[in-house]
């Protein structure tokens, strides 16, 4: 790796740490220079703008989401064994080391679902693949024949997706000592519900 | 009402509305003065700092939740059909003219996870008051023998609110024209599940 792409990353990577806790209008380009070790002029060198950053920092959290929770769950079997694996690491990503402030998405959602531009444009799409994902997940295991074929995939990636952010608020707002019992009671109805 | 109530309710009204669209920390109040037509040192008479401000907010929206949500809900009979009301209530209330960006509690929500203080304080305990509310509104149906007695009332009160958080998604972010009719076909699954 070049000098000048390692320094970029190690940028990106403590703006994903910033914009976890305060979101991506929470990134302060002074502060972000002080915080990595550089000038704010040497900063810009690697960023055209405050707007491109965030389009860096978004791509890098997609990029860490599918290292960490995509890709370990598709090394399971097709079927349940992979809809369950999806969700499970789906519930310790907001935990990842990356992510001092929880889930990135969930707060760029908020800050961005009323400002049209390349930053919400590049997170509805990454929302989207990801809500495909677990419905094509849902659809396999439907062909597989563990789940019946009256089974709506979409709609089961709607209330997986719903769970996982009811846990996260549970977790991260309340404190509640039985998110994790709950959402996983949820989840096991869920699929249940869908079993053949 | 006097004249300096008047004033400092305009404030509030049109300081929600900002929160609605860019949170919390979204007020300024130099831009929010400008808005009301008063001078900033004006403004300040009526509220002692931003986060005065950002307190008196989220009171103004939790008791515009309980006026468009609770109550008329709670005028509905006892059982299924109240546990319905506060459902279909709910879904309608991101789309309340005061909230140009949607429900505010969520913005608030991703905003304060992480920012201990007096804000984050009153918005938990706004949102445990919340879910608790729907919970024993899931026990009384139990009590009426609407709904069977082994259902969970705090897991069902945690499954509505993960379904109404990803309707706000999906609508609000995706723009997915069948949010609607997911959100509700989610919903009577889990009615039709919890009946006696």
């Amino acid at each position: 790796m070049s000098k000048g792409a390692g320094t970029r990353d190690r940028i990106i990577e403590r703006a994903l740490r910033t914009a976890s806790v305060d979101g991506l209008e929470g990134i302060s380009l002074g502060r972000l220079a002080l915080d990595v070790g550089m000038s704010k002029s040497g900063l810009f060198a690697h960023f055209a703008s405050k707007e491109a950053l965030q389009l860096d920092v978004l791509a890098a959290a997609a990029e860490k989401f599918t290292e960490v929770v995509v890709h370990p769950a598709f090394q399971t079997q097709r079927g349940e064994p992979r809809v369950r694996a999806l969700f499970e690491h789906w519930l310790r990503w907001e935990r990842n080391e990356s992510l001092p402030g929880g889930c990135i998405f969930m707060h760029a959602i908020a800050e961005l679902d009323d400002r049209p531009g390349p930053a919400r444009d590049a997170l509805v799409d990454w929302q989207r693949q990801w809500l495909d994902a677990l419905a094509k997940a849902v659809r396999i295991a439907v062909n597989e024949g563990h789940f019946h074929a009256g089974v709506d995939a979409e709609l089961f990636a709607f209330q997986e997706y719903g769970l996982v952010i009811a846990y996260y608020h549970a977790r991260r707002l309340f404190n509640d000592p039985r998110a994790e019992e709950r959402v996983r009671g949820a989840f096991d109805a869920l699929v249940t519900a869908a079993r053949a």
